[in-house]
């Protein structure tokens, strides 16, 4: 029997979330009941819920995918997780498990197609539901451990914005004696400032104006430049060892790829539909490398995790109702936000 | 009293190649004098003397950075190279030292410039002057040793085109269990099919047409494919660990990406002043890199010589007198040689 709980959805796209009921599955033998406590609100979840990669798969379509929570009940094959454990969900509830990546634990990059938390049908043929909602029932294997000395709610922004920006930074070599810079401070970028710190590296924020200097020097950046003057390129050339690209719009490669030293890495973790363009010199110089990163694998999302608490690093949140949802959505597209809506989802009751 | 020595250079862009006398100094404290043996033809000495890459900054310009041969006097100073020693120079003959890209051994990315072996003004104010000519002076530190074991007229090629995809391939981790595959088999590409495979990496060649299925397995590649029929760029999909791309016009990125396997990397040797574009979500499938690289520093390419004698790699040549080197030119252009002119500098006497 299954299960309905409260939760918010989009009816259709571009239409405002409002309250929905939709139903979760009983809890099979591999699975666990997550009572939901807090769901991050990310950019992603307004572009599925607007329609921008395409018409709604599912009416109504529940987002979130930055979900922490409490397991309330588990499966009778279930060895990882036990009831009263806290735990989060990211972006993906399944893989398939048998391809090369997945065998690698790299389930983000499943060759065919890992299903994410919502918006996808699952391996059961019903479609995945998200965060903001009461209740998830969920595979316990793309489930992951929230350490207690987190706050949950500062945490829930982990599950996604943390493990895209900790996967690049450890990838590429961020640590003591490192140079990075993290273009954008947004929900991203503030989480790349506090991740690259704690692995001690040296960090630079940069931005376009100067409107953002003491916010970053705020979060533990060394240093800020800001790129709407242009001269800033010429001052910082060949200086980066890491440059964390977390802008979701086009920017202007070659000056960015100027600012990396020898075997320099520019990361591009912001998502943006239109194509870049480089000069293969500015590539050739310094033998740097331009690179993609999709969030994490799930062995990597409980390494980040476990390092977040280590280093005692969380989102800095603004926690909101649920019936706020939509008033947040438009301060996201208005960037006016530091640095993450989180749903507290006991408002959902 | 510096020495007259004859060569074969350019009075203007887009002149042909002939007879001249040039200047060389005399060996000083630190310099090595090399009587010239052979120097290959690189498609970038057309591009210098034709002024692709602007007007010639002397005249006559005299090209050639593959150089080898033998050394007939040393500097009171010099420790490294001894009279009788068989050597070689490639790109460099300079660089300041002491930047941290020198101080690290990768003078190819000197920040303040290396001194490339002609066309170049030099640290004593004179221009520099290529290996189309009977002798040169160079500073010891920017000299190689050339194995005994390598035919020194086959080996002349290694000093650019060898290090050019030699490098790369190591730094991206060609090795055994790695794909690897080559984009374009002239000059650089055939070499990178040969030290792929003495690194022990699986080989297939990529191009656009059959026509070169027969000479890329005749190279010792495992496979080969065309890619003027795209399908091959679905079939080969997640496939390679290092694409190096020798190809000096612009490619599709984005086809060229999807065949890359988590992780993989896109290696650009080939030089073209096109921009290129790529779209952000080829680059985040798969934790993509897309690179550049600029031949080696001094150690690497002794390190890539000294491999290549262990292997016996060396460039298929058609060696040329001097006297055909205008001829050899426009072949080039015409991509009809197998797969490297060197010119036997004997004939200039």
């Amino acid at each position: 029997m299954p299960t309905t709980v409260r939760a918010y959805g989009a009816a259709s796209a571009k239409a405002p979330l409002e309250p929905v009921a939709i139903e979760r599955r009983d809890t099979g033998a591999h699975d666990v009941k997550i009572d939901i406590q807090f769901c991050g609100v990310c950019h992603s979840d307004i572009h599925f819920t607007s329609g921008d990669f395409g018409p709604l798969p599912v009416s109504p379509l529940v987002p979130g995918h930055e979900i922490v929570g409490v397991v309330t009940e588990i499966g009778e094959q279930v060895t990882k997780h036990a009831v009263g454990d806290r735990v989060g969900i990211g972006c993906m509830v399944n893989s398939c498990r048998e391809c090369e990546n997945c065998q690698a634990g790299e389930e983000q990059y499943c060759l065919n197609g890992h299903t994410l938390v919502f918006g996808n049908v699952d391996r059961d043929g019903s479609y995945t539901q998200g965060g903001y909602s009461q209740m998830i029932v969920a595979n316990e294997d793309f489930v992951v451990r929230v350490p207690a000395s987190l706050d949950p709610a500062s945490a829930a922004p982990l599950l996604c914005a943390g493990i895209t920006v900790y996967a690049p930074l450890k990838k590429w070599g961020a640590g003591p004696g490192k140079r990075v810079a993290v273009v954008g401070l947004g929900g991203l970028g503030h989480l790349g400032v506090k991740m690259a710190k704690a692995m001690g590296a040296q960090v630079t924020v940069l931005s376009r104006s100067e409107s953002k200097r003491e916010a970053a020097l705020a979060l533990g950046a060394d240093a800020y430049a800001a790129t709407g003057d242009t001269s800033t390129y010429q001052q910082l050339a060949n200086t980066f060892d890491i440059i964390l690209n977390t802008v979701s719009a086009p920017i202007d490669v070659d000056a960015h790829l100027g600012m990396l030293r020898r075997d320099g890495t520019l990361a591009n973790v912001g998502v943006t539909t239109e194509p870049l363009a480089y000069n293969p010199f500015a590539l050739m110089t310094n033998g740097r490398a331009v690179v993609g990163s999709q969030f994490g694998g799930i062995r990597e999302t409980q390494e980040m995790l476990d390092f977040a608490a280590e280093h005692q690093v969380t989102a800095d949140i603004e926690l909101i109702s649920a019936d706020r949802i939509n008033e947040a959505y438009q301060r996201v597209l208005d960037s006016d936000v530091r640095y993450r809506f989180v749903i507290d989802n006991a408002t959902l009751a």
